[in-house]
């Protein structure tokens, strides 16, 4: 298994694909959607280094559900999965409902 | 019901539409009016980040009606219900009167 | 009454028109001059938030009758009265006199 | 008479007019002329505000001779008389001489 | 053998082709592909020097094989060997699998 | 005579003109040639006002000869004499030697 | 002789010419190829000058042989040797090895 270690103060995110359908009951096919802005964290850096050396740890864990930006972060593939490497600062906040 | 965390220095808006009406008392339908300016605040982050990895507390609170920019934010829809992420930085100021 | 209270370093302004006659006396009508510049401080913020947390608080007052920049600030409307909303940093400084 | 302070680390600038004459001694009229980059300090600012709140006072005085940089400052009427207001650091000197 | 010291933040980066098949099992030559973003550290600086003199040291190692943007670094020649020179800040993460 | 004062980091430079000759020995007339970039320090500043209010002296002094870029500073003219107002970090060096 | 005493930050650098050949031997002339990156380091300023009135050291010396990228700092030309002036910041890295 791969295991990516993000630097900093950088997560790795897998995009939360979200079933859109237009009023009647059609998925729209991929292409004409926007893409998504929900993810999981699937792994995290260490934290913001500060000017003193010190790291302040970041506010997300592993697992956590996030909204991003459209066009945040940088795609990497491991194997057939896609990911986003993204700054902590690109996240809006954590998602904790179960019905979003 | 969902459940949204804002990081940091962001907050949850609800934008608040005002009833516009022309001198003749007509009522301007959506597309033609601009987009108001006006919000509440529904979710407030923990507080701005500062560099020593303290966090100063945030200035608004959840229930505040306030003032932003009109291209402030980030449009996010939960469920039916569209929202805006902004960070406080963005807020112009909070309204605390019943007739605005 | 509306209440509007500035976050931060923000001040809210309602500009003074000045009145502007050609040499021979007319009153030049509202969209041939340039917009004025002068405005009379409404309410102020608590202060710039500084990096250690705490506040300096802002140098002007309500009251004051002060200089800005043409393009300075927001404009929001309460009822039918226009303010602007702008920082601090964009207040060019304070006029004492009576005779402008 | 008309009073004006600026605020933190303005100034408040009277431009001198320099008369400009061709090497046969004709004044060149007004709008040929680049404009003068001298002025004569008419208000200062408390000075500079420091990030743990103190001020740092400026370094020119009312009634010093400067030159600033041709595009440096906003301009400001009062009565009939125009002035600038300008940052101190816009300003690049001071003229201590007689014959300048 | 040639040795490269990077200074500061910057480190030395060996790209690692990664082979690149279509679904038929094509190799796409290489004019066709995307430039990969995988790289093995080869040298690092001594670190970010700070404010106050000192120096904060990378969290990257030589050995370890990094994610980095497609367009991050500056391409150099030692021999018939190209590498890239970066700043730690470019680099993304660290991949820690065999099999990626 | 005319003395100038400048301001925190800045300095008043004298340009030195080179005499620039083509290989057979014809003096290039003014317009044709480039800009020179070497000066004369003429006044220096007090220095670079820091943010604790202290002032860190300038590393030039006055008759320094020195390298600037092409494109620095501002000029200003006392009499008939050209100047240029930069600041220190302009400057990219000192020549020491007699024969440049 | 001449001597050139950088600045603060910054280094002077001969560049060192690197013969290229194509496959068939023939050297490419001038004009066509690109220019090289790598450099003898000259001379060198007294270091950074940190906020607090101290200075940090540079990291390169005299005869460091560096590589700095091709737009990096500005030519200056002494007799007939050209060089370049750069920030050490500038610099990629230091070349240890005899046979680059």
């Amino acid at each position: 298994m791969m295991k990516f270690r993000p630097l900093h103060d950088r997560v790795l995110v897998r995009r939360i694909e979200q079933e859109e359908k237009t009023a009647g009951g059609i998925i729209i096919p991929d292409t004409a959607k926007e893409k998504p802005m929900e993810g999981e964290v699937i792994a995290i850096g260490s934290g913001t280094r500060l000017e003193d050396g010190k790291v302040m740890p970041l506010d997300v864990k592993v697992g956590d559900r996030i909204l991003f930006g459209k066009w945040s972060g940088t795609e990497v593939k491991f194997g057939n999965q896609e990911y986003l490497v993204m700054k902590e600062s690109d996240i809006m906040g954590i998602v904790e409902s179960k019905a979003a």
